[in-house]
């Protein structure tokens, strides 16, 4: 049984967390702790891991404080930035048994997608990311689906294959999509989805697609109780729920 | 069972016709004519009807025998204008029992899928077109999307609908696609492919997809048959498959 | 504008009902009535339809005051039998101008799906229904399946429409999924998932495939106000939604 | 360059192979035998690597003379045994420059298909597969789909995962698929598929899917190309192209 402590446990994120936590069969949610609670109940709780889902303001302290009392960490909460992940780095040496993940995105099917779009870019002729979200989205194309690009721009190039086919020769401005890094990415914009993905891969004959659809918040919580589940087994820091996932 | 000739019957569309026509339990091919060939075997084997599946330079040749004659016809050649047209007509207003059908497209899919978008528009807030095709495709979007697009835009100033949502205020050129009259259109090109489409719709909550995928040439032998079946019960100049189609 | 009152207003749907009709441009919200709320307030407020979701007890209570005082009704409340539609057809025999929507179901998509399914059935070979839904549903396949299915049955024997093509001679149990009146459903039961159906037809080359995707209980509140703008133009009873859609 | 001799070039698969190499930058096809031809033209030509898609009955006798003269093999042709794979690997034990690779399945498609669901399985409460076919199919589910179920299965007990939710209580024979494994398969008939498979796995709040559509027979040469590439560099016996795709 892993004991676990929430830190940001009343927010609406780390709520959905201390949910999953106590839904999850091998885990114990042992300490709730938000704004104005102690941080010495994780330790009198006796939490292996902690999952911190706070502010950019609270998060640092939160770590320093895990780190000295050898509790590991998994941190969902923004603003990490080099100086930052340094800082970490020299904590964790001082406490080599201890592991801090940090991840930007707790997307599990995300991740999967952007990996095995990746993997399987450099056989194929043609890929195309279509990404498809509510019409309040103000960037397009979506984070995600830039991201997705690079990486198969980059695996493609890795693999040194040809740029891809593409006979287009007259038309309507932007109905090629954006290109990113040479893959193309189509943005489109319905009321009533939330936000989904789809990359197709496509040689004589065949064609593979992988879609991720992504319907509702909780859909963070599996990769963050993975990430509570392997920690322990990471000392020092990590970057990226995809180092976790034992697939890579 | 309803007696048919074949005029183009050794061409590589009307070779499928005369298959299609074969296997068809309530047809009989009773001509299959070619260039050289004399049309008079279409009186003497009694065909109650014609498909046309020829060239512009005979096709209005053929027609004035088969409209003399009292023989409905069923055409997919193209070359057709205002001109040609107004002929046809002229000649069916001697012969009042005679009726031909001039299709410049006889995929049943690509037909419904026009009229059913064009049917939901009104109901949704939003509706965008991805059309999907192989790389050598030299046109984009293809003219079947645009047909749609054009469709869909049309259906909805008529019902009064308003302009649709997106907040798109930042991103990349061409990610949202071309504007078709205000609808969106996504061609992506990706080898492997043949010739697809797809129409999502989407109100609070809900989308609605309508996709038309075409594998192969063969799928335009419903449609022809279809019309063989229909024509002689509408005399005079019919243009477009979705006439006879019953639904509407 | 379209002054409108809402039965049930406190409720999860009817809460939803209030929003729609507030957001909607062409309509005003007048009166707000639930349980223990005097039925007067919809006349004094002049409103000129009512929305009733509330309960089997109340809803013939409430749509007598409402033909009584001249005011349209669109109804989402369970529970009519016939002998409770002829008792309205009764009543609105006295008040000739009144009109009344009775639906079991006010998802435009889903209607839309179903009587497209049902239109296009008869110009393919083949048409299989599949249904994905949350897996703690207790049925399979889900009620607007089977209903889809006889549908598409009836579309296709009323046309006079062969059999289904299926070589299949060997296999395992229930490969093929379930039978409903010679339509194949299959029911596919996945965490995450919603409510989502897809209708597949085919013919020789090509493909048409229909699909709705339901992802929140707000879908509904389209329909209903659809029901509202047009009640007033359909005196007497009328059940089901599809019949105040205007493309049937 | 790579050398490349094709054994069954006027074969309907062989002369698809020949086409491809004589496509690729990186190949010279310098040897096309057939039933009736020297195999000596393997050597006086130079070919550093052979293609067989031949018969049962001739594909040994190629092989060992081959394994003799040095050179790689890429192996489509069926009917390998584990007596005959033993012969391969005696005398390769020989020949410790040469690599011979067996494959049943040169699509990369239903072979990254496979992969991707067996490494995603693990991460999902739920996975369903649903294979599309023509309707002239023999059996159901498909060859692939059971082993992609199978793979899933094993992938899901190796990591200790729970059975999957499903609360259906009521409804219809077959609606739920056939389990394969504990794993669900839906196998849907319809006209104008060819070959598709569709894995959906899902978790709370997002679901992730892999397709694969088989449209042509030609899909095939990218795997065989791929395995002419890289059989230098993997002395001795390799089956399955699964372990020369460099993601494994």
């Amino acid at each position: 049984m892993i004991t676990v402590g929430v830190l940001g446990a009343r927010g609406r994120v780390g709520s959905e967390v201390c949910r999953g936590v106590e839904a999850a069969a091998d885990m114990e949610l042992v300490a709730a702790v938000d704004v104005g609670d102690d941080l010495d109940s994780l330790v009198t709780s006796g939490a292996r891991a902690v999952v911190d889902f706070t502010h950019p303001d609270a998060v640092m302290d939160n770590l320093e404080f895990c780190i000295d009392h050898g509790i590991h960490a998994v941190v969902g909460t923004t603003g990490f930035d080099d100086a930052r992940l340094d800082t970490l780095r020299r904590w964790l040496a001082d406490a080599p048994s201890v592991g801090v993940l940090i991840a930007p995105n707790f997307s599990i099917g995300a991740i999967l997608m952007m990996r095995f779009a990746a993997a399987a870019a450099p056989y194929y002729e043609s890929v195309e990311v279509v990404e498809l979200h509510h019409p309040t989205k103000a960037d397009a194309p979506s984070g995600t689906a830039r991201r997705t690009a690079e990486l198969i721009a980059a695996a493609r190039r890795e693999a040194g294959v040809d740029a891809m086919p593409d006979a287009t020769s007259t038309g309507l401005d932007g109905a090629r999509g954006a290109d990113v890094d040479g893959v193309r990415v189509h943005s489109v914009r319905v009321r009533g989805l939330v936000a989904h993905q789809e990359v197709l891969l496509g040689g004589p004959g065949e064609t593979l697609t992988i879609r991720h659809d992504s319907l509702d918040r909780a859909s963070f919580v599996p990769g963050v109780l993975t990430g509570v589940r392997e920690i322990a087994a990471r000392p020092g820091l990590t970057v990226g729920l995809e180092h976790v996932l034992g697939f890579i």
